[in-house]
């Protein structure tokens, strides 16, 4: 089963950041708006400009990325928890 | 009997997600905003776009789709729910 | 006497849709948004483009449509209850 | 003395519609937005459009039109009631 | 002493209207929204367009103007009421 | 030490105006909106168009301005008072 | 370990204002809205342009910049604040 977001829409599966490994990268309990990690599972193929033509997207499956906390649709595959945002949405790209 | 949405709008016939069939989608009763099963039905000819032409569509007859909880117009046509959306509210199509 | 409807407006007359004559639809009592129906009688030249022209309209004089219950202005012409709308409010046309 | 609107303003002399004369049309006392009755004096040289030129007015002197109860800003011309309105607020233009 | 104004603002002179004299414009106390008179003293070079232009404006110093009540910023000049208004902000001129 | 604002944004040193000496300029203590005066210090490279170049500013180091009292963000350089606005929010160049 | 900003995002260091050393910059206690200053630490490759190019930063690595008081999403990074802005939230870059 595959889920194909749309437009410049991204499936994102949610990972339960490991405040040591990742990195060094903590989210403060306290911080205004915590983001969140995850790994981009299937991308849409890009936003419609108005020659009507899709943009390219910038992130592409396998990538890590950190998102807003109230971004997105939570949906749940297979058992793991996932969310569909707009790529608009996604802050940054993790490189480990 | 046929109805034709007008623009970027789709015709979707509301489907009972079943927890168990749909190849591991479950939409947990918690989420903040559950995303609904649906199959398109009909599709209007494209959003305008500023040269005055219709911006082709991404989803088609027959599609599988996702679209969030309070998006579009619900009608019953021929005893079935159906609901009238603007494709841009369509978060992913489900391929099998 | 001609009610002509500017830029993307329509007059539509207002149709008292009959739960079962109307091949079928209906618009359930306890919908979110119940649409409505009625016969477009008079359509505008279209929306004014960026380069100031006006894009076609997708409906004609005589089309039976759909739209939403808070849409457009009403007034009465010669007995009959109709309303001036946007294209844009018109959710879709209904064929036999 | 002359009362020119600027861009798609349009000057407007504010008619009491007759309920039988106007050919018909009849403004219900329980619309939710009554429209009202007007006859265009004064039309402006048109929208600026992002090329820098004014779009044409689709609207000219001595149009009878119908327009939204809360559109525009009031004024008395030699004790007649006026209101400048933009064109966009204008519903339709009634042929007699 | 010069008051520029930049882009499409304009600097207006307060002018209170005669209610006999302005050629017959009253402006009654009981409007929703009561325009204002006002003579143009200064006018920007114009609203700057996608192409990084000014748009030409429609009004010039020695226009006698009609403005919304709420509309622009107060200034005192040399003793005498005046306002930067948008030309937009602007609804007619009045030629005499 | 040097503050140099991104794109339309404008370094701006606030001056107190002296209601007699300012050629005559007085801003009413009743005033709805009451602009305040400024020298400008410092202009970033301009707005970016659609086209991915810089708009050109009107405002250049050391034109004395008025700017809406809400407007822009406060901070003091070496003990002087001072502000980084949009030069959107300038209302104009005062010339003496 | 990197994080890579999407589109016109920045990757900010928190750095905390010596009232004294910043060459005379300081925020008033009593400002309407402080700003507070950063280093840049990493930069997106530009906003997307309507035809679907990268428009480019005004920011680079190493840039100390101002930042309104509630721009940003606060993430900590090897014990160092860090936040994600859009460069538009950048208000100035500060050159010693």
């Amino acid at each position: 089963m595959n889920v194909k977001p749309l437009y410049d829409r991204v499936l994102v599966q949610r990972v339960q950041s490991d405040e040591k490994s990742a990195g060094g990268i903590i989210i403060p309990e306290t911080a205004k708006e915590k983001p969140l990690e995850g790994i981009v599972r299937s991308v849409g193929p890009g936003k419609l400009t108005d020659s009507g033509e899709n943009a390219p997207m910038q992130v592409q499956e396998g990538d890590k990325i950190l998102f807003g906390k109230y971004s997105g649709t939570e949906i749940t595959i297979q058992g793991e928890e996932h969310l569909i945002l707009r790529e608009d949405e996604i802050l940054a790209v993790i490189e480990d």
